[in-house]
């Protein structure tokens, strides 16, 4: 029987230090790898189609989106982007764990789906926390970051629909923490059990 | 509000490589004790009632069988061992996470018992390999060897009641994974939810 890769969905208010958890994960986690997204915006200098996104049209897009084919997708900036079902559940079929960094939005978007997920939200360690970090950056105005903290008060909220919540209070300890969360998924009784050598008897089916 | 601690009960075959998983685990992992049980064994030199065990009369004991103080419990060789369910409870409300390294007898009683907990079956990677395992120690004669393979056949087939598996072929791999279960199911969102702050305004009740 074929063994079923995971997909992990990793979300966050901005500035609760999601990307950095990311990247880390990806390069700490052998086999976890990112889904590569659909993307109406121009391709830059060294990227290449079906690496780093699949260029497409906006015609091509709005016709995937009313085909129902995106897990989640939003519009940016004027460009939009999007991860394909049919991406994730090949990753699937194929054993690949995949991990997905998206906003609270696309989160909901996706359990909407219906796909089967490990839904993790990352919480800063408070709202103080959350300004200092925002402001930390001096790439926003003071008015952006204030839209920020006002958005993170609702995309706080719906930390109660995912399935783990961790607090980045110390990155280390939050990436070896998802990453704990990573491994302990994959031996859950109910992914093992088919895959268990046939003497031990204990395959539901065969 | 109260912050429980967690209740993890590791549970294999004899010759899988439990306790070894065990002695490490409680090594490794800050805040994880294992808890004492009650016996009726004489005191050894060096001993510590209360610490080591909490040693009483086969009276006191079956006292306890009789009303229902044991979350499980056995007889072997002649001593009875048990484990307390006040034990357990009184580590949950004190926020203490308890490790059990019990066999699959005790697990299942543990089950029935209705106490929360994370159920964790360790399994070799194959009957030849376990064989070989008990065979290695050369310790027990053949006929105790291929009493121990019949059981395991039995108890492994239990598997199928926990709710992680995790195969040891290699035991260090093993322990981290055990370890990874230990850390992911204490950021499960219905643990971590009403200890936020409040400023989040996720806690269920306040």
């Amino acid at each position: 029987m074929q063994k079923y890769g995971l997909l992990f969905v990793l979300s966050a208010p901005s500035g609760a230090g999601k990307t950095s958890i990311f990247r880390e994960l990806l390069a700490r986690q052998p086999g976890l790898r990112e889904s590569i997204s659909f993307t109406t915006r121009a391709m830059r200098a060294g990227e290449r189609d079906g690496i780093d996104y699949h260029f497409v049209s906006r015609d091509q897009f709005d016709r995937m989106v009313a085909q129902g084919a995106f897990a989640e997708w939003a519009e940016v900036h004027g460009n939009c982007y999007g991860t394909a079902k049919s991406t994730l559940l090949q990753a699937a079929e194929e054993g690949r764990d995949v991990l997905l960094d998206i906003d609270v939005q696309g989160a909901a978007q996706l359990r909407a789906s219906g796909l089967e997920g490990v839904f993790i939200f990352i919480l800063p360690p408070g709202m103080a926390e959350l300004r200092q970090r925002l402001s930390g950056r001096n790439t926003d105005s003071a008015e952006v970051i204030e839209r920020r903290m006002t958005n993170a008060v609702s995309e706080i909220r719906t930390a109660a629909c995912f399935d783990y919540i961790v607090v980045n209070d110390d990155l280390e300890r939050a990436i070896a923490t998802v990453q704990a969360i990573v491994i302990a998924e994959k031996v859950r009784r109910n992914r093992v059990i088919d895959h268990l050598p046939a003497e031990f008897g204990l395959k539901s089916s065969s």
